[in-house]
């Protein structure tokens, strides 16, 4: 028998109780993405995690089918209401419609062209005072997998949990109970308020693809052709300076003038051949 | 099909990872003892969330039987070792056996007789301090009833994680995950060293019988003859004190003294007779 045949109960006990703190309303501006779930047990229990600390706005970005087994209802415990009002989409963009501040939660030490991760502390701090005005979402990948360099270089901050052992790991719904126990005490604390209007993220996405169009258009190319690592590079530079929406008309106005610009040139070329 | 009734796998999968910290040696000074629990899942959950963290001594009180079974082991998940390890024992008592600071994890506002509890966060702060020269225990009641009254007035202090629901709940692992959390990174900033020599719990326990005892022989009758409810009095009054060894010694010699003293009056008056 391996260990992935073995079947096992979980009593629903009522468990672990704690006491009461009321909840600050920037709590309803925090989203939990769980990237491509395995496991319908560990999005009940990552509900049930989120439901002890004020948090309610699940999506699943094409979770494992049917998603909706019976762990999850079972192992969810009293957050069944987060369960059944979860967003299941097919993409990570549909899920960070509106979300203006992204937080990646990883074990990576640091990638190629990644900063390396803050501490989950220091990520809920930044969570809790974002979230007074703006749309946050914090997001974890697959349980065997994490996420994808891809996935990471999307958002504006990482974070990690830091740990013990060698081989640290913890299992999704743990992850998710540290993250959001640590964004509900930072956010139950005196919390300066941000007037920043943040972008959205798929607004810095279209404004990055823009670019790019420009870029190729006047003939960049990157080493080897890899736009997608080049990209990453912008994205950097770009979405993890907490762009403003003011900031991306500002910069759209620059490119789109210089396009016009060079469409004016190209046109007056073509003309006197 | 109850929810009872509900079996689930859950894959083995690797799941969130996270940087790696330095263990600091206080850990070795900490124990976890879960309380009868339910559930050989959450005992390998536990188990788990503490390898995370740093922690390897746990303790089972008068678990359910087999404690052992195939989900301990599964939901282990790299902590095998310290379930392997463990030690299982019936009393309280026994897996006390040296410590001389129990930290009591708790939902309750506050008992009759009890103090109330302090934050997760709060607590780890005094168990990081403490364990760099004493031995320290956070003991965890079971799933479904929490700790005793009994067991509460046995903590020199008790701890919750604060909550944002009305009826909070969190899975007994995930209670372990948090505390072990929070004593770890308390661990890993700076301590200042405790120069005190803590009482051992069981010897705060045997002075306060021979207290009792004493207090029996000299006529005192509690109300209702409530020595229970008494005796939990005595226990604010000594065990919260953070006894040191020497303060039991001085205490002991006085009751002694008065024991004596009271032994020849009495020796006396039965001579006259």
């Amino acid at each position: 028998m391996t260990e992935s045949q073995i079947e096992h109960t979980v009593e629903p006990v009522d468990s672990y109780r704690a006491i009461r703190v009321d909840v600050p309303k920037n709590l309803d501006n925090i989203r939990v993405i769980l990237v491509e779930s395995q496991e319908p047990g560990n999005i009940g229990s990552a509900a049930r995690a989120m439901k002890g600390m004020g948090l309610s706005r699940l999506y699943l970005v094409n979770p494992c089918l049917p998603w909706d087994a019976k762990p999850a209802w079972y192992m969810a415990h009293g957050a069944q209401d987060i369960v059944k009002s979860c967003q299941v989409v097919d993409t990570l963009e549909e899920a960070l419609e509106g979300v203006q501040f992204l937080v990646g939660t990883t074990h990576r030490k640091r990638g190629p062209r990644l900063p390396p991760p803050v501490s989950a502390r220091e990520a809920a701090k930044a969570v809790a005072a974002v979230s007074q005005e703006g749309q946050v979402a914090l997001l974890f990948g697959r349980e065997d997998l994490g996420l994808s360099t891809h996935q990471i270089s999307r958002c504006q901050l990482t974070a990690s949990i830091p740990m013990a052992t060698k081989n640290p790991s913890l299992n999704l719904a743990q992850a998710v109970q540290v993250f959001t126990y640590e964004v509900f005490l930072a956010s139950i604390g005196d919390i300066p308020p941000i007037e920043l209007q943040y972008a959205e993220i798929n607004d810095i996405e279209a404004f990055l693809n823009r670019t790019i169009n420009l870029l190729k258009r006047i003939g960049i190319a990157p080493y080897n052709e890899q736009w997608e690592t080049f990209m990453m590079s912008l994205r950097r530079v770009f979405s993890r300076t907490r762009l403003e929406h003011r900031d991306i008309a500002t910069l759209d106005m620059i490119f789109s003038t210089a396009n016009r610009y060079i469409g004016r040139l190209q046109r007056q070329l073509e003309e006197q051949d």
